[in-house]
């Protein structure tokens, strides 16, 4: 099924810059391998934002909810999730 | 380039079904066109409410717009346009 | 999956009363057959307001989009989804 | 009487991760307590949000009141309070 | 119990102001023999609007409702419920 | 005249439990006072948030400013001003 | 006492030329009455907009609503209204 | 002088196509004579939307309130009016 | 020309009195200034909130922005200008 | 192609203003530069508000975010990012 989840992130200004850069590494290679396994099926920058649009293809909600709040910037992040079903007009 | 786009649909009352049906056939018709050629990427609905979102690759705002405009719906349309960048972190 | 629905239903003002009626008397049977099924869980009325809480059990996205878009007066209505997940502290 | 009660939750990044597993740990004993009682009767966990909708069945606005405020997060909450009333389609 | 009620009315334009009159007639009958009653225990007009804040003592979540919806001027009426506790420095 | 305010506290995470609490029983004390004096008509807790709905009775805008922005935790507070006129409705 | 007022005009698009300018018409000339009576103390047009920033300097919240509520326009209008007190800065 | 205007806007659905189409007709020769006096300096389509950004040099508010309130399309058009000031790192 | 101007002040918490009292007192004194130059019109108190209506009578945009970012307290306000036009019905 | 930018910056009360107008100044340098290069069109100051409304012309969203993200003052800026179209009635 598909999520398409946007996702703002908000790091505190006064994060050490080791202390960030050592999350979005691990964040990098959580979404990667997510990724690879074809679960996180796209990633998009929203052009000018710390933010992205994503489109997840899971299971259930609570599949979804286990990745995304497991995610190493979940703390500093706002997500909006969005069901897609299959549109009438759609030929895929 | 790649823009997400989400269409929020508001048909009149009062407008008579054979109007409207005409009017969604030809809207089908147009956007399948599209898909076809690879314009119209991808056409999701957003579960329980008369909108898509959808994500289209073209080259530039103003082939964007013609093809936004040219929706038999538009009339009847609310839109968000966002231009979507790639992500760092996507393997894609 | 549970998914939590609010429905706000803005009928024209200028329906006649037995068209609104029995719209509404479809869409109460609609809505009870559901719930016999066990898919609509739970149906609550929000307090001075013509609208409503429910809860939906149901197997993915697609199935809840043809329950939310077969409601009689689903051309009248807003809809927001919330997909619901387990939660760690929950004794159910 | 039914209450549905939705509560976001934004822990302080600089909170010591210790304390906050101990108030988090005071939450969930809390929570499960009233649980058993049948006075919160149901807790879901949004998808992809540190927060949650919950049932409420208690006797009055004040017996709610003192249950949400002694929350050991409620300092960190952000609360909406829905009344729900009986709905005349359902068949409970 | 304490209901806040914020009640917004608009009535459509093009209604014939008999019928407006006739309604806002009964509305009045309605909402005085409420206050008579002691339900309706406060009814403020907010200045500058077609709108007022009332507070109302019942004794549950459905009577409050069956008041309100049964107000004839409720098709046209938005209305913000919130539930009002005891304030540990009232000294009512 | 009738003023209806709405104030909402948020008090920071990291202020020493004493202050607050010391500030807390100085707002007690004012807001009594003014209770007694019969100025701060109403004062009711808002359920399930920090925050609540008063009515003043006081001569002139200036009197109400002097009295909020004298309130210990007026440093704190969100407020929204209502003025509350007669409603031709109203059986007092 | 001076209250500032947001008054936003939305007159039907159906509303024949003959009306919408007799209705204005009245306006003007009520408005010019209180204008010369010093009680509309400032009226300024919202560049872009059908719509006005005015200062009253009435003696009541019944007086201004009384004003208000029988402008012509008023059915048609979205006001907002926001009492005003002396500042300690300004030297009027 | 620069001000930012977004204009958006909303035509009647029942207006006849022949009189929305006279209206579109004068609104474009009334904005191109202001383009080529240099007032109206800039015109762009928002994309997806009926709806544009125009940057407007002028000499006054009254003067822009004055070219704005005679559109042809006025009264169908909601409007955002952005002042502009020289930013000092601008380079022009 | 005449601008509206919303300015709302928010003072972090944890500033030293003595600091932010300097800076009130300079923002005092800046402002007087400008009020008996005649370019601070107007300065009002908005009831319940540490926030400001005024009217400034200045000859351009970048007039305004260099007094506005002059403000002692500017760093710590959030504002909203308004251009204000000369309405037809006004007598002045 | 044209992308209109609506960035406010927001910079930390507690930041050293040594630090504050380094970045300033870097921010400043990489602004003048791309200006020069006429990728940075136009720049103009938000009257009232640390922000600025920009034009960008570049040849892809790609560029466009590589060029935001890459300002100094990025991480302490919300942007609104609008691809703009030619429009109809545009004489350039």
């Amino acid at each position: 099924m598909l999520y398409l989840v946007k996702m703002t992130v908000n790091l505190p200004h006064d994060m050490p810059a080791t202390q960030a850069d050592q999350i979005k590494a691990r964040e990098k290679e959580y979404s990667q391998e997510l990724q690879r396994q074809g679960k996180w099926q796209q990633l998009h920058r929203i052009v000018g934002e710390y933010a992205n649009y994503s489109v997840f293809d899971v299971d259930s909600h609570d599949e979804l909810h286990t990745i995304l709040s497991g995610l190493p910037l979940f703390p500093y992040m706002q997500m909006q999730v969005t069901p897609l079903a299959h549109h009438p007009s759609s030929i895929r």
